[in-house]
């Protein structure tokens, strides 16, 4: 790792690299080759060693919901442009949103676009919205696709998915990525349903983290809602304790990080999408997130950069990594 | 499905609804449920059954290439500005590149951008550059990396990727996705060392086809080219036969599809990267690429839509699917 790559990933106000200054934990994950630089903060290459975990937590995510009868659904990582309106994301967290964006000119249009290059000028100003725009939680692709089967089955429905998802929001925390993958449970039915299912698995993540050996709490959180009026929905949130998060200590001198998160979306998301319940009401849902590379981060930050050198009961946990 | 599903799915021309033509191979994969409709063309959701096959052949190709000592490195699906510029993939591909944009603005342009939303008008107007370009190829982001750590050893080096790429070419062909996952095994080294990594590879490729009992065959094919001055190129790559396709048919009344790919970049790579020999020259590349979602479709199409009838040679070599 060259002087650039250590400066780069060290935060700002930090950032003399004479000082005999520990090395972060970002710099750490670069240094062992666990996490390798793109340039770009938030992006980032795994190695065999990161992804041998990350399958690991998530072959034990199947073995603990195996008795929730779960659909399996895997979507690309991005959604079309119709159902993100629907979703009213643009409406909490336009920030974080991405959209896809094309050259859709000729030849030339092309000339142009290879001459701004050339002079290191900004060469997107003739890129096009495509229609499709990343996925930002990877629950989102199959609500549109459950509402257009038609009214759910009496005892609800729930699916399994995971993908990667993009957040703009750039950072020098590792655990703050701008490409990270969601697994979810999703639960779709009554509102005593989607109450049981999240309470089930608020237990079932605390005990997760604590066979993981890890410092694990469960606290009441809420999203980060743009704007100014974006605090009122916030304090809203809280309030009705629609979001909980288990929170793991993962970065240097900062709050502990959520790992997983319990969340109850009431009728939002079936009402948007028309998704009925077998007895004619609005459905109600609710998920359960386990944030991979965060719950990777948190084993690596816990018990060190090598997963062989691990307590043998966490790596049994994970299926004998 | 509806009926809009099956219109949406009919290639233009086909499109009368009342006349009983047969189901698309595209309008099968969705009716069996094997495909999911996201309302974006070339982009699906993947049932738990697709997934498998996928996974199949997954271990397969990892079972393959357990003697070529790769590094195992895996990528989100982004890559950065800098290195993106670097590739020239705009001077070859600008049609087919996307870039990630997000909004930037504050309370007042949210407003603007939720009244847009509201009147149905274009939003995407205030979306911004985030320095972030989908990934185009899988091996995309492994050049920068190694290239950043020095000469190669003597006797090269292969590294194993896999990620989704993206493409913009929305199509009615479910082999032509917007978003697909490649598998790659990726030679860096001398000229001879890459010539014959790629002689090992097409006549594995082939075996693997005819394991699968597939009809397959290898040929010397090029790349889709931009524009005009795109055509020389295509044809220099075609006489140079820097790159091979394994083909099957698979689309209805179509060309055979390109499945797995055989490439020669010469120097191209390692002279935009220094990516150096031991001995001080420009190391030269290639690759072999595997495109996971056209061989589950190439599967499907020749064994039908349910694996558990397919032979059980074919299971066997998906490792027991």
């Amino acid at each position: 790792m060259d002087a650039h790559t250590l400066t780069e990933a060290r935060p700002a106000g930090g950032a003399d690299p004479m000082a005999a200054q520990p090395p972060t934990f970002l710099e750490s994950l670069l240094a062992a080759g666990l996490l390798i630089q793109t340039g770009v903060r938030g992006l980032y290459g795994r190695s065999a060693v990161f992804e041998g975990i990350a399958d690991g937590l998530n072959a034990a995510f199947t073995r603990i919901g195996a008795d929730q009868n779960a659909e399996v659904l895997r979507f690309p990582p991005a959604i079309g442009k119709d159902d993100f309106e629907t979703s009213e994301y643009l409406k909490s967290f336009p920030q974080l949103a991405g959209t896809i964006h094309s050259f859709c000119g000729d030849d030339r249009g092309h000339r142009q676009l290879l001459a701004r290059l050339e002079d290191k000028q900004d060469w997107t100003d003739q890129q096009q919205f495509t229609g499709v725009v990343m996925t930002p939680a990877a629950c989102y692709p199959i609500y549109p696709v459950i509402g257009k089967r038609g009214p759910l089955p009496a005892e609800g429905k729930i699916v399994d998915v995971m993908s990667y998802c993009y957040r703009h929001e750039p950072s020098l925390e590792p655990t703050r990525m701008q490409l990270f993958r969601q697994r979810e449970y999703v639960c779709l039915g009554s509102p005593e349903r989607i109450v049981a299912f999240r309470e089930l698995w608020m237990e079932r993540g605390l005990a997760f983290g604590r066979a993981l050996q890890l410092p694990v709490e469960v606290d009441v959180a809420n999203d980060p809602f743009f704007g100014r009026g974006g605090k009122i929905v916030a304090d809203s949130q809280r309030e009705l304790k629609l979001k909980f998060e288990l929170l793991i200590p993962v970065n240097d001198g900062a709050p502990p990080t959520a790992c997983m998160s319990f969340n109850y979306h009431m009728d939002h998301f079936g009402a948007l999408w028309h998704i009925g319940l077998h007895d004619g009401g609005v459905a109600h849902t609710g998920c359960v997130g386990f944030g991979i590379e965060r719950l990777v981060l948190a084993l690596l930050k816990h018990h060190g950069l090598d997963p062989a050198r691990w307590p043998q009961a966490v790596r049994e946990t994970l299926g004998g990594i």
